[in-house]
């Protein structure tokens, strides 16, 4: 990170040094990503503590930045801290184990997450270049996986394939637990991948998305699995649930809160009768974490900007029947929204 | 789980209710698995909060047992845990964001962990049969994996497409990031998974296990990849860390401590002159967690019982040159330890 951003996101949060235990606000915090290691951020210095695995390719990738390397686990991690009274630990991220360590060394803490998240809210251009790698190889996956998809696979399979492609091109893993639902699984919001299995004419929704260097992407499609001429109602919602998508993307621009935002969507779905099974939230913001600030929703009074990065996922769930959404994952940049995904077809492709 | 135990843990904590958020204790206590929850657990009850997406499966799973299935959610299960002033909750899995918000309702709280640690300690004849299926899974993905290892291949590519196969299973997921180490990288007890390609000769390390219904299977395998006549010393150290590794199956006996099973593996290795290359413990218990109880190593003071389960994986590390480790999960049975593997061969396999 830039010396001016430690800077600020230190001051912010008025504590005396930061020690950062979880990994993916080390990520943040070294621009270096590994499993383990402890950061301590002084209104002065930001050392990384990385074990002998992590050592030399971190003191080789962080030559020349803000952040110097020490050879260390959690032992000289606190001993670096005791000088410093009051320590920001994020709250959320933290063990009540490893604050009874911090408090038995004599600290106090505080909540430095806030400064965190809002720190956080505006990507680099490096992150937004590692939010897009994570973005293409969800998209390349999918692709991949289409053909694939076959009568009587269960869900659970489906997932697993996917998951698998992601990881052959270059994924460390899923961003959050991979969604496919078929046929009247698709009306529950947050289905369960489960054992059902596929038959000809299915809807079937996929909600995914992958981790490339700790950075998240987050991408639902929802299509037919052949057309059995029973899913008008499907077609005409998809047709619809698309529309209000493609609006979001068209008329989002910076200033506008994340309030205005969801109300593009919602308030064309009101149009059409169906705003009351728009269930959720327009968007959720994305980065190391897969729900981030800003919040796009009736609640989301902060103003979108340039480098803010959200999902753009409306929905249409008929209980028991039918579900569609369709999302993409979006950045702010020149005043406008700008997809992440080019690679994929949102429309209600039939295999 | 059965009432008395549920009593006894209860009882151990000392507090007037053990409230659980993790989703592994969740699933301890009520035996029945989901991503979402809440447990409370008094002297006299033991109530599930679970959202629309489990209530009806968990009611129905659970009744008849000791287990109340209540609707509801982080709000009501908060509601529920009022009237008791102390809290038992799970220290390290415990965030102080929640810990702030027990506070807030009037909370004391002590760390219930050490009581579900003991209680964890002996696995049930339902967890072992769940450990069992984990174990199984790990081995037969093992097995079809082996014919498509491919010369040039990445260590993260066979990552992937193992941890693909035990998904398609029935594997939820893996137990731990999986290793895979080519060549002189298995020198590196903990490698990290990377980019390194197979050459024709290697030596192929591989640690791995899946989870299944939450429970945890570890397996490691060691063997060449191809035989290019060089790999003489690979062989021999091959066979002496396969003979303490079977070594410590034939002599594990009932009331023998965690130190003195270590022992065997280690004074077996010391007699060949190979002790100070086993850089390790001889294992670690297995559970819902991949480290529980009881420790296998110098410091193992606990006495092995029936219906524990534990890893047995001696190892031998040249650094930079080459690696072996061989690991079955076992449990205690009838006094002796008995193996989960019974699939793979431990022997140094040429591929």
């Amino acid at each position: 990170m830039f010396p001016e951003k430690l800077h600020k996101l230190f001051t912010e949060t008025g504590a005396d040094a930061v020690f950062v235990e979880c990994d993916f606000l080390r990520r943040y915090l070294t621009g270096f990503y590994s499993t383990d290691g402890y950061v301590l951020l002084t209104a002065e210095r930001c050392i990384f503590f990385a074990d002998l695995r992590y050592f030399e390719a971190a003191e080789k990738a962080l030559r020349g930045s803000a952040v110097e390397v020490v050879e260390g686990g959690y032992r000289e991690a606190l001993e670096a801290a005791k000088p410093y009274h009051t320590l920001g630990v994020p709250y959320p991220f933290v063990s009540v184990s490893a604050l009874r360590l911090y408090e038995k060394d004599g600290h106090e803490t505080v909540d430095c997450m806030p400064a965190f998240k809002r720190a956080m809210l505006i990507k680099t251009e490096r992150e937004l270049s590692l939010i897009q790698t994570a973005c293409t190889i969800a998209e390349d996956a999918f692709n991949a996986l289409l053909p694939e998809i076959r009568e009587g696979m269960q869900e659970r399979e489906v997932a697993a394939l996917l998951e698998y492609r992601m990881r052959q091109l270059g994924a460390s893993g899923t961003s959050f637990d991979t969604i496919v639902a078929f046929g009247e699984n698709a009306s529950v919001p947050h289905h369960e991948t489960g054992e059902r299995t596929l038959k000809f004419g299915d809807p079937i929704l996929i909600d995914f998305g992958c981790k490339y260097e700790g950075y998240c992407s987050d991408i639902t499609r929802t299509f037919l699995f052949g057309d059995d001429g029973k899913h008008e109602e499907f077609k005409k919602i998809h047709e619809i649930v698309l529309t209000a998508h493609e609006l979001v993307k068209e008329k989002t621009a910076a200033g506008m809160t994340g309030k205005a935002a969801d109300a593009i969507a919602r308030d064309y779905l009101r149009e059409k009768g169906l705003a009351e099974y728009f269930t959720h939230s327009l968007g959720h913001g994305i980065g190391l974490q897969i729900h981030e600030y800003p919040v796009l929703s009736p609640r989301g009074e902060e103003a979108l900007e340039d480098g803010m990065v959200f999902s753009d996922e409306p929905g249409v769930y008929i209980a028991g029947k039918l579900g569609v959404r369709i999302e993409d994952s979006l950045c702010m940049k020149g005043g406008r929204a700008v997809s992440f995904m080019t690679r994929t077809s949102r429309k209600a492709l039939i295999l």
